[in-house]
């Protein structure tokens, strides 16, 4: 397949979920409620976690449409911990829209994301029944580990001794668990032995590093129309990300007392200051070459991601899942 | 029995809920979101969901260890929405102790709310594989029931026009489905015939009925001591319960002009009126003989509840259930 290919089969497999994950939402009263999990389940997005469950599914030789419905579940849960993490991050907007709790308020948006984890398991409860088991125990495991992995961001936040091992603890449950869920549980659904299952699951861990290592970046270099969310958001907001971590292991001179400086501020900027801080912060990433190096463990990751589909046929889903991986590393979105 | 014998015997129930529950919470890092977690497990309370399920069981000739993950499960659900709302209506305290907001801080709330649904389907999931999948089932549905039934609750402290069929409605959602889910669950899992779990699914809601109907009596005339929460919270919250809306039904002359300056009355009372407002709102209530006709509803429900264990074998368990409906209608806490 060319690359052309893999962009149109990407884009074929991501409408179908689409088109699925909006018949999930109820209808009717509550009003507010109902028509908040419509509004976040129908904003789109790049539905990365449903369409890895359907290619590993189809990777160890099952079909798609026996993973749509935990594809959706796993983007439904997905879709919780942003409506949450909004809240708690007093993020404005995702995905170019208002978020849930400005749109409408902070309970409820707080109950559509409980809500939205509801879906996810009636979503899941529509596949197969032999599978049901291990798929909710896998969803419930992300979800937890999500959990924590907010938790623990949140209390970086407020901490100025974080390490870069506690740092990749943190991402690896935010981020990383749920995306070695969705591989896991497409292996789980094809059919796939505990040998293939098990690489999957290791292919979706070293994505998911990549990935969240790729939001980093992004957060200071991306498109601001393109990525939906306004650029510098962690640096607003104190998060104690892989560059900040990274500048403050490698900052002498003026540059360590900016580093400390950043590190000790909890809390958010002043509107007034915030184009200056994050013009200076960027120019201080560059200058300690923090952002090449994360790139470059973004293609390490990517690397061991890839080495993991050694194990599975080579076959279609495979070299979309391979493509995959190589295109979030260029990803600006 | 004797009402000795039923009342050790709830105890020695509740006391077997206590200790699984409290090892269901995890330990370490991240301490706060940990911390949280075991801090709600811990704090106790009647357990009455989890009992439920356990009796339910045995009601059809299951054995109650068979029931006991389920039953843990229910009532860590039921946790989960009581950490929530405590949020939203910015409850200060819960079973006499800070609410997890106030002891720590909403982002935890929230964090600790969403894990304890997660660790509900992890206990769930300890039960015998072959009920799996109805029991993930009943629990999501009252999952999503109880969001709904919240949703309406808040939106309902924004409206003067609100009917006691929408109460009726939404105490089913809130308070009535989890119960029904209990029960259901424990005839499932003993392996009742559709007739019995049928029965006590229309037990369980005749008996969440008549339970919101009795927090709404005691929010007003209960002992502050034993409720473990503050008296006249419902007044002070503007909550529309079924004595406010059946006295804006019953009202004349000034009482109308009363109930309906209560109706429409949203948001908080200041803290300086509280003790005033609340010993109005009592007299008006007392006077409109709404609490006698709230007791009456109970006692009605009860009674239908009782007539639906007519389907199930008389044994202790079913004996057990006739108790706890009628003590039901007798709690003072």
């Amino acid at each position: 397949m060319k690359e052309h290919d893999f962009e149109r089969r990407y884009t074929a497999l991501r409408k179908i979920v689409d088109r699925r994950i909006a018949t999930l939402a109820r209808r009717g009263k509550p009003a507010d409620l109902n028509d908040g999990c419509h509004y976040v389940l129908s904003a789109g997005g790049k539905r990365i976690r449903a369409v890895l469950v359907l290619l590993s599914c189809e990777a160890v030789g099952g079909n798609i449409r026996q993973a749509l419905d935990a594809g959706v579940a796993v983007e439904t849960m997905h879709n919780f911990t942003l409506v949450h993490d909004d809240i708690m991050d007093h993020a404005s907007s995702r995905r170019g829209r208002p978020a849930v709790h400005v749109r409408w308020n902070d309970n409820t948006a707080l109950l559509v994301g409980d809500s939205l984890m509801g879906l996810a398991y009636i979503s899941l409860m529509r596949t197969a029944r032999k599978v049901q088991a291990p798929l909710v125990e896998l969803l419930t495991e992300g979800l937890i580990e999500v959990c924590e992995g907010q938790a623990l961001d949140l209390e970086f936040e407020g901490r100025n001794d974080v390490t870069l091992r506690e740092y990749f603890t943190m991402i690896e449950k935010k981020t990383g668990r749920l995306i070695a869920v969705a591989t896991e549980m497409g292996g789980v659904i094809g059919g796939g032995t505990s040998r293939q299952t098990c690489a999957l699951h290791q292919f979706g861990r070293y994505l998911g590093r990549a990935f969240q290592l790729q939001d980093d970046v992004l957060d200071v270099v991306a498109d601001q129309g393109r990525f939906g969310k306004p650029i510098g958001g962690d640096i607003i907001a104190g998060k104690k990300t892989f560059l900040l971590l990274k500048a403050a292991e490698r900052a002498t001179g003026n540059d360590r007392l900016l580093t400390k400086r950043l590190v000790r501020h909890h809390g958010a900027v002043p509107p007034s200051e915030r184009g200056r801080v994050i013009a200076e912060v960027t120019a201080l990433y560059r200058r300690l070459g923090v952002i090449a190096e994360a790139e470059r463990q973004i293609r390490r990751n990517t690397t061991l991601a890839v080495g993991a589909l050694g194990a599975l046929p080579r076959n279609r889903a495979t070299g979309m899942l391979r493509w995959l991986s190589e295109a979030l590393v260029h990803r600006n979105s």
